[in-house]
């Protein structure tokens, strides 16, 4: 295989992860409405279901796989027959199927839910992984909970399934439990010491039960794997999984990392919008990148620096991430209504007499100058530098 | 001073950088009962308010330091005797008066928000600080934008302000952008190379734009701070502040870290409860530690692995933060609407037909048993191992 070395891969699992949330299931349409969507926002591959689970998920499987052409189209198995045999048939119309199999990876799952031993549970690994390549090139192998089993056993695993014919190798930190260091530090133990590693990507699937998921996808990233998994706003078991949008926009501040996605981040907002409307999940204010409030400068302080320097409080454009701006609504022929909004959206709030005042200023700026943009607005504010 | 050096101090500052956030105003009484609660709790800081900012903040601070008696209560101030004349006079009832004052540490704040220069900026520093000591003994100071900040010169301020009589440093990254290396880096540095660094608590203040602030305050404690700043629901300025229930939790999971705080997190559900309501913000259900999802299991192979033995899919108790238990309020006396919201807390979705039949085995069981709890439900509900 020859890969940029620099190319992060961005595997989806908003509709499968994400969309086994109690209230979050959607319908076929909506499926295929969001998996194009992902089409167009660049993920590289999108799980689709876990076909065995249900005749739903296995036709959801099937209308994703007609409905996109780009992406890699994925389905979910444990580590059976029945299971791969379901999702090889779910994937037949993919143009890029890939399976995506595994089974526990530590002592606790191997024990307490397998009651199995370490060589037997390696064993069904090798004979998932070779069972599903007879149909599918692309395999992926999931050694769940990973983030907590011993990690010469996980590269034991690793390097068998490897040699079995698996592709991408995903790390899963299955119950959101390693910090970031101690994450870093077994992907790159599997990185530096398994023999056949480069034959296979490197995957990062992290959970969000002590709020580290983010960082933890960050620490596998900088210690070399190359596919990070995750959904749109965080959504998924649990407290959610990776939220992509965060992981993106953090490789695109910093540049130093050298690394690079495919995404078109300019399109997160409208995605995180329909998601959150379609899957009844919300996103609370505080939510970084698509929150309501990500953009909100509130106190007088950030307020009085925004103004001298947006960059002073500003470490991403709004823009950037698509997140609406004032340029796109606010012109002589807008309201009271709208000019709150946007001024509430970036930290105003006003009385009814204030506004009233500030309206007719908008409305002399907005005769002369025809977008009215967010520095525009902290202008017409800028005699409330201190907080009220 | 004498401090355990594993102890970690944890300052709230939820009714000041969480209350600035608009539409989460609080009224005086509202602040005082969350003030009251916050010191159940066990917070060691409650930073009250910006008294120079308005009646209503200066009041608040005099209020809420009447009505708590062990917590220290802090009041913010900017570098200016006005503001820090305020802040003494606000704190004059405290039993633990602190003014944190402070000023811009990056060259982008110093250049393009005070239009000054570092040295300038220095000077302002100590004087703010050797001013307010004066008055008050404990004394925090801020170098607002360290995150961004040039090392050597943030080190140079660290130890002018400690000699000047600062007992506390706070670090921030103000605009959320630092990854949890180059934070963890950044402390590190002033740890080894502050000369007088011991005299004073290393405080970490971090910003959630990049989905980062729980990580880089945790890297932050692993590299020597021993304050951290919070929020509760990690709510605040744009993405918000550090969640504190996470970085607490963190330190409880993982006791290698051998740091610990004074807290009860047996009431983190209930403030959580309690500050989404009166600050009216939202709490995503897939947020970490209080969301309505975070404890949910919802697949079919997580369940399967749960009612096997539930570490297996659960690193902390749900009871540890107190979060509401289906002992609470299950008996046979419950009609099928708890018991469906139970269930759906737990990941299962039912349709009415299902819902008649284990409600059945649950009035059956509830006769025999008093107290119906997460595993009396999950075994109710053993038919269902796959996800629906």
């Amino acid at each position: 295989m020859l890969h940029d070395p620099n190319r992060v891969y961005v595997f989806d699992t908003t509709l499968r992860d994400g969309e086994q949330v109690p209230g979050c299931q959607l319908t076929p349409p909506e499926k295929i409405e969001i998996a194009k969507e992902l089409e167009l926002l660049g993920v590289d591959i999108i799980e689709a279901g876990f076909p065995v689970s249900s005749p739903g998920d296995f036709q959801s499987v099937v209308e994703i796989s007609k409905a996109v052409t780009n992406p890699t189209v994925c389905a979910l198995t444990r580590a059976n027959k029945g299971d791969i045999d379901a999702a090889i048939e779910s994937l037949k119309y993919a143009k890029h199927p890939r399976i995506h199999t595994g089974i526990g990876s530590s002592d606790m799952h191997i024990k307490h839910k397998f009651n199995s031993t370490r060589e037997e549970i390696l064993e069904r690994a090798v004979e998932a992984v070779k069972y599903a390549k007879r149909a599918v090139e692309d395999i992926e192998f999931y050694a769940e909970d990973a983030g907590r089993a011993d990690v010469v056993y996980l590269a034991q695993m690793v390097e068998a399934v490897i040699a079995a014919g698996a592709t991408v190798v995903n790390i899963p930190d299955t119950n959101g439990y390693c910090l970031p260091d101690q994450y870093g530090a077994k992907i790159r133990f599997l990185k530096e010491n398994v023999k056949n590693i480069d034959k296979a990507i490197i995957s990062v699937h992290c959970h969000n039960d002590l709020g580290l998921a983010t960082a933890n996808s960050i620490a596998g990233l900088q210690n070399g794997a190359r596919q990070i998994e995750g959904t749109i706003n965080g959504i998924g078991e649990r407290a959610g999984n990776t939220s992509i949008e965060e992981v993106v926009m953090i490789l695109k501040v910093h540049q130093v990392l050298g690394l690079k996605t495919n995404i078109d981040s300019k399109r997160f907002y409208e995605l995180s919008q329909m998601i959150r409307t379609q899957m009844r999940m919300p996103v609370q204010p505080n939510k970084a990148i698509v929150g309501s409030n990500a953009f909100a400068h509130s106190s007088g302080i950030h307020q009085d620096g925004f103004l001298k320097m947006r960059e002073n409080y500003e470490i991403i454009r709004p823009e950037d991430v698509g997140f609406p701006s004032a340029t796109i609504v606010l012109t002589a022929r807008s309201g009271r209504h709208a000019l709150k909004f946007h001024l509430e959206r970036l930290g105003f709030s006003l009385d009814k007499e204030e506004l009233a005042q500030v309206y007719n200023k908008f409305l002399t700026l907005a005769d002369v100058k025809l977008d009215i943009n967010d520095e525009d607005l902290q202008g017409l504010m800028a005699h409330r530098l201190v907080k009220n």
